[in-house]
């Protein structure tokens, strides 16, 4: 792999562990290094969206980002906020010899005119290193930009037979605990969680990140409801509602089989994630209700599988709605 | 790998292959290799039993087996059948130098004394050299022994929600042609197939082999129910009859749902082949009824997944019971 993929692996990797907390900005990564090889700045974006990844990673490099090379997820933004510099606006001022950007800003206020503004400059500028990572990275916000919607994951704790729970409702646990802490660190990942009234009821204490370390990272939670407001939850009364939320990235919808089967029917999910116990249920609740599927056919061609692996005694089977 | 784990292993694939075919004697496999390191001699159990995979070998190697390493996958029988000759005494007027044995027979008749009396003959013999993979590829003859029952695999087409049909019972296709086409090769190589009367009515023309040059394995099939015979079919009234079936090593059970559950409610399932296809189907058929099951708790522990592949567009994924 050559020296530009990995530096720019890492700031994907930066971006990747700021996910879920950057909302209403993107996730980005920065790394910056210096022309002997050494990384002198790292950088990811805050909680809250500021100060953005490369201007933390500027600030810790300093001097040393002058004639250095500077690895960005996402182009540097170039418009004017009240909320902070542009980015573009610091690195002319660092002065690095190299900019390598994992993809362009799809954002009309700086699409390009960053990239042209740091090449005016005189600085390299190298465009779409590693941009299938960075895209992947960056996919929560890139949904909401292009859909005008958060990225929304379904999650699933299910039995070899796609079972949920037993009749009388019992669901614990399918799945072990090395399954579990995924879920955990899922949300920790998310901007908000939504569940419905029946998994609140059954499950709201619960509803949080318990990774040690990590217990700051619990995300935002929604209830999907016509009933009354709840203390510390805010509300969405059906999954449309998702068109109104403006300053969430990733949207983890955690169930139950009613809230799963109104957002399937409404074509609102992107990923799925299914945590597959070894068990066989036999009677019991099914995943899903009706989702306005009445032909086989029909059914074919929206799901690839994308991630597949053991958790645990346990398999999470990811898919990705082809699109 | 060894020379005696690389012969072994082709005896076991030889073995494997005529899985299905040589009940009620085992699918033995056996190779022959020359002092130079040549192969003079392969064979496997012929359809039906006989003649046995050493006979074949030995059949084929002619005068070159004097010498020779015998590779077989299960200790030769010594026991006088009047079906033909016992492979031990083949052996002893072959005189090959060495025999290299997979897993002593665990049939009393036989076990350890076609070892011994190679041994006593001066004949070097080596045991358990690959005995798991050995094992595996006997695993329906050695059920047979040990339970009295052929070993029993249940085959299912499922979605990621675990449904096999639409409500209206629509189920073509849930998977694609290649988990289909593996189904095929799963039925070349069992003894019988069995389903209940839904299905046979559904798709009895079906219920073969339809792989070129394969269509001769099409296994004896076998109807689930309590009606009438029906020409062609052998009955079976209930699950526990899979006692009677004293020529079965390996019998593949394709459902229905009912006929499923009956299998599972009995404990009478050794190995379950989901072929998954990447689809929700939400409102539809579930695989199984009730299975016996009033606490997850007491799910866990019973399957340890095996073996996980892609097929197409679908996977498979096996689960054996943990016995």
């Amino acid at each position: 792999m050559s020296a530009d993929r990995r530096f720019i692996a890492e700031a994907v990797r930066l971006g990747e562990a700021a996910r879920g907390r950057s909302a209403p900005n993107p996730n980005v990564g920065c790394v910056i290094v210096s022309a002997d090889g050494g990384v002198v700045g790292r950088g990811a974006t805050a909680a809250g969206g500021r100060p953005h990844a490369e201007a933390a990673a500027l600030e810790q490099a300093g001097r040393k980002a002058t004639g250095a090379t500077v690895y960005v997820t996402l182009e540097p933004c170039t418009h004017q906020s009240s909320r902070g510099p542009a980015c573009t606006d610091l690195l002319l001022k660092a002065k690095p010899a190299r900019v390598v950007v994992g993809m362009k800003d799809p954002d009309p206020r700086t699409s390009g005119k960053g990239i042209m503004r740091l090449r005016d400059a005189g600085i390299d500028v190298k465009v779409g290193v590693g941009r299938r990572a960075a895209e992947e990275s960056l996919s929560g916000w890139l949904t909401r930009l292009k859909l005008g919607r958060p990225r929304i994951t379904l999650k699933l704790a299910l039995s070899i037979d796609g079972k949920i729970a037993l009749p009388s409702g019992e669901s614990k646990w399918i799945t072990g605990e090395d399954a579990r802490a995924h879920v955990h660190l899922e949300r920790a990942h998310s901007d908000m969680i939504l569940v419905g009234r029946g998994t609140y009821q059954a499950d709201a204490p619960r509803l949080d990140v318990r990774l040690p370390g990590l217990e700051d990272w619990s995300p935002r939670r929604a209830l999907l409801t016509h009933g009354e407001a709840v203390d510390g939850w805010e509300i969405l009364q059906s999954p449309q509602d998702v068109y109104r939320l403006h300053d969430v990235n990733d949207l983890l919808v955690e169930g139950g089989s009613a809230t799963a089967t109104a957002f399937l029917a409404a074509d609102l999910v992107d990923r799925i994630l299914i945590y597959r116990a070894p068990i066989i249920v036999g009677e019991g609740k099914s995943s899903f209700g009706y989702v306005g599927l009445d032909a086989i056919a029909d059914a074919h061609g929206l799901w690839a599988p994308s991630d597949g692996r053991r958790l645990g005694v346990d398999r999470l089977e990811v898919y990705e709605r082809v699109r």
